[in-house]
């Protein structure tokens, strides 16, 4: 993985074992975590299209928990996340090639 | 930003811009998108803590739906995710000092 | 449907009135509310089995908050909610036949 | 509570004891299942505001999944689900006074 993404990654794994977290840390419990930093970041724009300008900071906290925690499950469940969205990346691909999913279409995915 | 990433987010961008998606992806609906995605990780450990062994495919695959969409939202919404990251953690660190999370007591954090 | 939701979703309609919130509840942001909604409550559990005992107003409190959001939900989108949870527990019935999912099969619904 | 709302809480009970299911419908699990059906309500509605008449039959029947993991979740936790309701109204009125949020000022709360 990229070294950033590493350093991250040991960083909290770090974070995790000073303070004798590891044991909360099972990948069941950090997919909750993570839906519940994705709820927190999607409430910041729940009536309002504009959380963006009016709370930057804000946003930038909530989508950064969400990486933390996709960061730690990833290390925790022993997966490779570059390689697994490089291979999501390409199956997106395949399931909607560019022909069929141009004009007036709904798309489903990124 | 690490180069995989950078080049994740550009094949993700591409993505969007071949099939004339860009005007879909607001920060308002990547959230959306990003907490739909983290409820179909949650979604497989919803019963059962043995996910991962027996349905780790779908595990790596719902976790890279979820770092697709913060790739995209930071994107879009013009945010340096490794600073963002960075800085969280030195705020959870000010937040949860190690003397007083360590023993019995419940983190909120990762 | 029962005199008791009726007047909840009474009181939420001009709850709304009075604010001039109306404009904000389209079904669309209500989904976004229930889900977020949805996601406090689960974070009560995030690391914890115990959140019952410990904090048993704040998930009162959050559970109510799901409920008030599916009643105004259902109000705005006009949908019969008693009827639509009596359909949806004949499907499930026969979506899970009692004699092929007892045992130690994993079961994906209620 | 409402007679409907009782019938179908002895419903969901009678459906998971027939099944062997009682031992998974713990606080935490439902709060998970609430969560993700959430979430499958909400993805309808990712890209798109016209959910309701493309999908009407979707969108009920997600939105009844979310009220059945309500109905469960407060009958495994002893939770009078009205009262919790109308005790959190009022908390909301008292919270956001009418003089004090109409006119452009952005809600946060139903």
């Amino acid at each position: 993985m990229s070294e950033e993404l590493d350093q991250l990654q040991h960083r909290l794994a770090a974070f995790a074992h000073e303070r004798d977290w590891e044991r909360f840390h099972t990948p069941r419990n950090l997919a909750a975590l993570i839906s519940t930093e994705a709820g927190e970041l999607l409430a910041l724009f729940r009536w309002d299209q504009d959380a963006l300008n009016e709370q930057r900071d804000r946003v930038e906290e909530e989508l950064a928990d969400v990486l933390l925690g996709v960061l730690r499950f990833a290390d925790v469940a022993d997966i490779d996340l570059i390689s697994a969205a490089q291979r999501k990346l390409r199956r997106n691909a395949a399931t909607y090639p560019v022909e069929s999913t141009t004009g007036p279409d709904r798309p489903s995915r990124l």
